[in-house]
């Protein structure tokens, strides 16, 4: 509960944008998978920086848990205010504050979405592209770490984030990296903000890398036979150092979704959806060298989405393809698994977790973003079942330890929140202990996302 | 002073590896730049992972500062024991513990150098293309987030090391880091601790992404009538995305440098020296691409160096130009500087910086790798003239207030260490408390390279 001396106060500070309306704390208790419903007790809308430092003092004197919110699309329950207190919701905070045509950067509030931001740069000829299939904010992906389909050639959000503007559990307000491509001077802050999920500071700005919009894009799926066939394909694409810009995997049951939701009609085969960028001549070369990949292990010849409309029809498809698994399968919730391995050990880790899902009593298609060795098991339960949770977490444990007896991470993209928490002592050892004593050391009443990501 | 007992168990732990002859204390004392000679009380060669973490255990139960050496190329005085102590050599922990050719990593010991690397993954067609010039160790790259000529295209250390072995102040051991290629596990520990210059823990195994060596390499180097010319076409190359894998700046100082020192006869004028990386008919693409943009520019025809022999003469000749500096002026000492700015300020950056530098007492050659906005001047100074000392540093903080007005930092690739500890403030205000209290939260009684980096 929060003292009605900190609402008057926050209500001071924000004129009134701080809500206790019941749609509110509804809304802001939700999350997009199978976690239960945990209304905050406030929701407040800061609309600056200096804003934000206010609540954080606020909030720090009197002990009042505090957990960000962007697009609310994370899928560890991050966003939840599982201790109670306030959510600082950035939807007010949505400006793009500058654009570097020069040096290719910009800076943006958290509350901008990847699509806003994409919508803003188009006349620029520059993107940004990190693309997580949801429409997520820059904030919430920076504290995700998260990247999506396009990672494979320009990275993730550690890569592509460049400095922050970041309020520290006790108001105050640090700068990190700078517009330089590299620096050597200190800690690199901003890496350590990265994926902290909102344990360590509120992000109030954030600066990125943008990248050309290249002369040419191509997009193609092709069919094959087997999972081994199609992954296989991957990892070769991979080590001839062909520069994907996607290469995405769906299997049958992922396509089957697919073509029912979207009204497509693939095959009911293993896929794989790529996209190839880059000058024209470029891309006709790195076509024809997948194409040959692909036609060594047996896949079927490429139907090419060459026009921007059938491009976006086909991201579309696949951006979509959570919410077409879960139409597999009336009424039901997903738990969406994402482990990430080594590419030399990918077609060993989709398989055994393909006959582990078969041997189970759940359905869960596979699907990911294989260039970089991650991909999901969209792990379908019935909410009234509880032995289904509990089949889908014990499958999901398996793949972890998979992915960690492989040599890989638990966690590809989506992060830890408290879905993967339990995990991490597994992957990181006395390395967890660490993060917590890094925790302590910024936010020692631990008022920030408590419950979450730390021990 | 080392207690008798410490130094005894040092001794037990390590059958006799500690020394404290006057030689290796002397050789332990020096630096490449101009700090003054500070030997250490011990040097310790530890063996493997569990030799640093009893090390650590037994500085860490006397309170002895611990300070690591690799091969002692840093230009900042890293390396240093300033408050006595043990430096732990890494010279005996030089193994490459494995290559995996299918994911294109490595695992190496600290002491591994990064010449060493390259000739034993020559065979493999793979390379670890980091290059900072000096025949640096993995171990101390990584503590300096080094990077170097080829960052333009292949990053820095931070993008290259993923994952650590790391031996904290209290000899507890963690792991850093997976062979995934992407993780949102947690807070990044590796991005954290590269960079750190042992302030945070030392670091006993590195595992490194590696790159296909390209199919075709093109060198070559050109001359420009002005500076600005020459960094124009820089700024114009990096706009228009030709995917240079070196270009480097030389001033008309530095060329007569390397002509005398080298025994070449470039032309007295400001050069570039470039690189291309690609495919047969990606480096032909590139070279005309940029040859167009030098003709714009009103830059000399390219001299070609196809040939490797002559490609690896003319990096030589690069990574020589230290040294070829200081033989400019006998007996000298060099302070060298190390901002870097964003892209489209660095024609500003570098010729108020060069005109500084006129306008001083002492000569200072200015060179970089202006692909990623970094340069540096070689200030210098004869050691018996304590003004030479003062002016260059004068000179150096205008530098480091100059790339802060234009958006940049103090550091591009060389570190903190003593050197530019006073300037850490103006960088990152109240960050570099953060970088403090983090740093007592992984070494509370302080031991880890005391006097570096942090407050």
């Amino acid at each position: 509960m929060i003292p009605e001396t900190a609402f008057d106060a926050l209500s001071s500070v924000l004129e009134g944008r701080v809500s206790r309306s019941k749609s509110d704390l509804d809304l802001h208790g939700r999350s997009e998978t199978w976690f239960p419903h945990t209304p905050p007790d406030a929701v407040v809308y800061p609309e600056s920086t200096q804003e934000v430092s206010q609540i954080m003092g606020i909030c720090h004197a009197h002990h009042i848990p505090v957990t960000a919110w962007g697009a609310g699309t994370s899928l560890e329950g991050q966003t939840l205010a599982t201790s109670g207190g306030i959510v600082v919701d950035f939807a007010h905070m949505n400006r793009i504050l500058r654009v570097n045509d020069a040096d290719m950067d910009c800076r943006v509030q958290p509350g901008v979405t990847r699509e806003q931001l994409n919508t803003e740069l188009r006349a620029s000829g520059l993107m940004f592209p990190v693309d997580p299939g949801a429409n997520a904010s820059i904030g919430g992906m920076t504290m995700t770490r998260a990247s999506g389909t396009t990672a494979v050639r320009y990275g993730t959000m550690r890569d592509n984030v460049i400095g922050l503007t970041v309020v520290l559990a006790d108001g105050r307000v640090i700068e990190t990296g700078s517009r330089a491509r590299k620096s050597s001077a200190g800690y690199d802050l901003t890496a350590l903000m990265v994926g902290s999920e909102g344990t360590l500071g509120l992000v109030t700005e954030v600066g990125l890398r943008l990248h050309g919009q290249p002369e040419a894009i191509s997009a193609g799926v092709c069919a094959f036979d087997t999972i081994e066939a199609a992954v296989s394909t991957v990892i070769a694409t991979i080590q001839y150092g062909i520069p994907m810009a996607r290469i995405e995997f769906l299997d049958t049951k992922s396509v089957e979704a697919v073509n029912k939701y979207s009204g497509a009609d693939f095959p009911l085969k293993p896929h794989l959806f790529v996209e190839f960028h880059g000058s024209d001549a470029g891309v006709v070369e790195q076509s024809e060298a997948f194409g040959e990949l692909v036609s060594d292990f047996g896949g079927s010849p490429f139907q090419w989405a060459t026009k921007p409309e059938d491009r976006t029809a086909l991201w579309t498809m696949r951006h979509n393809a959570y919410y077409a698994c879960l139409a597999l399968k009336k009424g039901c919730k997903g738990l969406v698994t994402d482990i990430c391995v080594p590419i030399s050990k990918l077609a060993e880790a989709v398989e055994e977790t393909a006959a582990d899902i078969a041997a189970s009593t759940l359905e869960g298609p596979i699907l990911g973003h294989v260039g970089d060795g991650n991909f999901h098991a969209i792990l379908l339960l019935d909410p009234e079942q509880p032995a289904d949770l509990v089949e889908a977490k014990r499958l999901g444990e398996r793949m972890a330890e998979r992915a960690l007896a492989l040599g890989g991470t638990i966690t590809g993209e989506h992060g830890i929140g408290m879905g993967k928490r339990s995990l991490m002592a597994r992957e990181h050892g006395e390395g967890w202990e660490v993060m917590g004593a890094l925790k302590a050391a910024l936010d020692p009443t631990n008022i920030l996302n408590p419950g979450k990501l730390v021990p």
